[in-house]
């Protein structure tokens, strides 16, 4: 961290300063007095340091972070891949898993149906929303506890491990034999959920927030993996920006960045980045070829009548299509 | 609600879904039978139709919504202005009310200190958090029940309502001697926390998400007024755009728009906009000049060694000089 | 187009609007009156008709455009792809093409040099700035005449035509024997300039605007075009978001949504959209899998001592690399 | 600036790099030596640094500005308030100048009616396009040079100084006798065009672009500078964000940081911002109370016959009605 001091800052000014850091961080200060400034260079750990704090000192004209807030989410420190694995599967170890399924379980034959489906396309696992976030009081909120079940015996009758959706940290226990929880979108950032996410053995799948930075994204898995856990999957959705044409702007960037800032798995969610059924294919045919470790698709068997998200679903017909181009990209770029 | 059909949409096909749309809304259907395409419109209640489910509709064009998708929170069936009372205070009476006080409570000393000083210049509400949301685990957290204790503690010295942040439904029951709860822009969307807060009797303090539209952040109100409690203060703090130069961009448009559509009075934070304490003075002026019921103002009595958000936070003097200007404004504007 | 009217539009009033309307475009007016509101519809060639101006009227409810608002850039009035061919080159018939060179031309040798380069690794074009926008005005501003003459001699030592930017339509003539004349994002609506391009018979790269939707894009081809220009490259580069680790973001979604809307061809720059030369491998080849007609790549022999835009440059050697990657890519997406 | 080196860097490298920066640029280097990383300061005239030259160095791990790249722009080196007089109107001295009329001039009654109101309701300026910027090509483009015509006939008729926006640098000789030289959002980075208005003497009134940071804004202003005209006014006129509600986001806080880091006068623009007549009362009182040196107002007498922007137009009386609030606000700020 270097941290620059105003002109006027006097030299008892910067002596007391550095002292304090020293004292309540873990921290040596290098201080390099130029003619017109003084900059000093924070060597250690400075992900304890606030920076907010330092730049708001009356001496201080600007701060800057030469090194990343988070840690162990860092590859700095643990350069090797993560890999995630759930019962046979293998998230992050170089081969493709797609998880499809419908945005909301709505009833036992459906969600069989579908997981049937998609594990005959070569889906890996089942997605499936129980508890629902909806903008709308109004509009349905998911099957909840009757979900979890419908999900546990789709799971049963294909193998396929379940992932799905946690909205609050009074669920968890009920989640217990789900495989992978999903924290979405709006959670991101819900630090309570994720401290309570940190203290269970569980693969977490951490979805970026509508407008959250990478950093941001990456301080949230640190969130999970300070607690202990680090299962951590990230998921690229899409972002919030100006264009109305997409429901959200697919990052692409965001996932070689990721894997290069850090060693957890990324995977993108096509459907949710487009909201768009249409443009699904595209945008996982570019994700696979951007590096991601894997996908996350909605499949309906009948989109016109899905309680949720119908518009960017895939017929089980289409997503079989998707599947077999997305596995002989793969296998071409592996090759 | 108004739905394009698409032209190759049959007569049959046309019919069954007037029909459907009968049968699970209540709404009346017309048909505006055009040489190239059929315009359906849908009168009643519209706010109950999901949007999206008809949008994924094969023979649908396109929708448009007339009406608002909020109900409780909306202007046109509650023309007067809600008028919010916590002991003596009425938010959104015409007055001004400055709630003010240290983004963290840190001591019994500091918290009474300010509160002390922002009585005396004119703030009708302490503000304080206990229960800090902050981007890094390895940041201060805020000191949780000690810091609610302390809060209750000025607002026996001083007689000041308090106004804080929860973070976890769990802490509900805790919260019940707060005054105002404040929802946080991170947790505009956790569903969860806004139907239990939904359920009880107490003023909620709905800060906009740091990408939430208007609409959806009046949807956000709707979820905690559906519950039952209508007592909701919105409270605009800015929103992420490109510009770095500021932490958030206050949207000042958001103030009259939110007066034009809702009835729920409307504060804004011009600390957390801006993140700049230089700053704080024009963005409230401004704030009161084009609307505002109130502000929020975070106040430090030694702002450099200020727990977290130091770098907004005006002295008790600079806020009272500030606190001056701002009611000289109000009352020439109500002249 | 669709128009809701106010409920308390008169029937007179209605009249004389539809009257007017019919007068000043080419459009039928339906008319489907509703209990509660009346809705107008227009039938005909409505990308004439001002949107803004039918909002602004007293008895105007809303409008809604159901027909996009450009004609000769619409796939609708045009289904097959158009190709553009310079030389031998041929782009948008299902190859791959990509336009490789440095950021300025900054010598003879240089040039040549990277020409030679970029041919042998399979570039078909050469791209090179001789005129820079550059944001500040202390910053080296492109060698400009001598640098088009530069061009042409590299062009003239490989065979690889030549694209580079133009910034002002006084140049036009001097631009005469450039074989793409790129419009760049800050210029995308420089609509002084696109009505001048629009005279010429020669291809011209339209770069899409920092922040303009994919509807603004197009229009702003469509400007081009209305001259009488239907030689037009779209190319995607990135557009501005909040998020700062990129220089801007690449929107790869555009590709897919371009390709479906217009029948021009579309190309991606993964080296402005990412600012960061690690990141433009990644970028180019999910630009591939998205479906993107070609790419424009920054390639520099010595890019620490580019005089513009070194960080996003590759070496002649990366970009070999990089293009067999691409090029064995489009290979298997063919099959 | 401040350079940090990469921990891999050698001695000698270190040495060459400095060199290289004090031959090139007018600067000291001070270096200081860290544990783990050096770092090089740079004291001197940075504008000139390319900081993404140095960026592109392999041996730069990151570059941090402390200086400002703008120079005749800046506050720091310029103390006072610019005062830009125009006949005997003073911009930047302390007083409110309302620029008002129509979007665009459409018949000389229509102008010179509308002078004649917005001057009895206390405007100094008028303001009228004769040259328009149009998304659309089929949109009306302006009266061109007749609509110059008519603005100066409207001035003869009332005194008030005239302001139009140019859109191409041939034009330049046509505005001579123009008083304001207006630059649209849309050319804010047309540095072409800027160059030459730089060479004339004459207030250029420069709109920040649709999604440009307050630097680059500022940048562009130097532009204008570096060229020798030192009149340029400001103004502030929304950006883009993902807000839909209204055209463009107004960033209020923009008044203020310009006022701050630079002298010269900064006007809004409440019509742009918002592209509703309802929204322009609110926003132009915000933006007087946050410190601006004037407004910038759509009035046209028949706003739903307006060819342009009528939906944000306000009519004379309601002009005369805000303006009389504005003036109000303005003297008790003073006070």
């Amino acid at each position: 961290m270097i941290i620059v001091l105003k002109p006027e800052c006097t030299k008892e000014q910067r002596i007391s300063f550095s002292e304090m850091l020293k004292e309540n961080y873990d921290v040596k200060v290098n201080v390099w007095d130029g003619v017109h400034s003084t900059v000093l260079g924070l060597i250690g750990d400075t992900t304890q340091v606030d920076i907010e704090y330092i730049d708001a000192q009356d001496i201080v004209e600007s701060v800057k972070r030469v090194q990343e807030p988070y840690k162990k989410a860092n590859r700095k420190f643990h350069p090797e891949n993560t890999v995630i694995e759930v019962g046979n599967v293998k998230i992050g170890d170089g081969s493709l898993n797609i998880m499809a399924g419908p945005c909301s379980v709505e009833s036992e034959e459906q969600i069989v149906e579908i997981a049937k489906q998609v594990k005959a396309s070569g889906a890996t696992l089942l997605r499936g929303g129980a508890f629902k976030p909806r903008t709308s009081p109004y509009a349905f909120q998911g099957l909840k506890a009757e979900g979890l079940d419908l999900l546990k015996i789709a799971r049963k009758e294909t193998g396929l491990p379940i992932v799905t959706e946690i909205m609050r940290t009074s669920h968890i226990d009920m989640f217990e034999s789900v495989d992978i929880i999903q924290v979405g979108a709006r959670n991101m950032q819900n630090f309570e959920l994720l401290k309570e996410l940190g203290k269970i053995d569980k693969p977490i799948l951490l979805k970026r927030g509508l407008s959250a930075t990478i950093e941001e994204w990456l301080m949230s898995a640190e969130y999970i993996m300070a607690g202990g856990n680090s299962k951590v999957i990230l998921c690229e959705r899409g972002i919030r920006t100006y264009e109305t044409f997409t429901r959200n702007t697919l990052d692409i960037a965001a996932i070689p960045i990721v894997k290069r800032l850090s060693h957890l798995p990324v995977i993108a969610d096509p459907s949710h980045a487009s909201g768009k059924s249409w443009l699904v294919e595209d945008l996982a045919m570019a994700s696979v070829a951007a590096g991601a470790d894997g996908l996350i698709i909605e499949v309906h068997n009948d989109p016109p009548h899905a309680l949720s998200d119908g518009a960017q679903s895939l017929t089980p017909k289409q997503f079989d299509k998707v599947a077999k181009k997305l596995f002989s990209l793969k296998s071409s770029l592996v090759k």
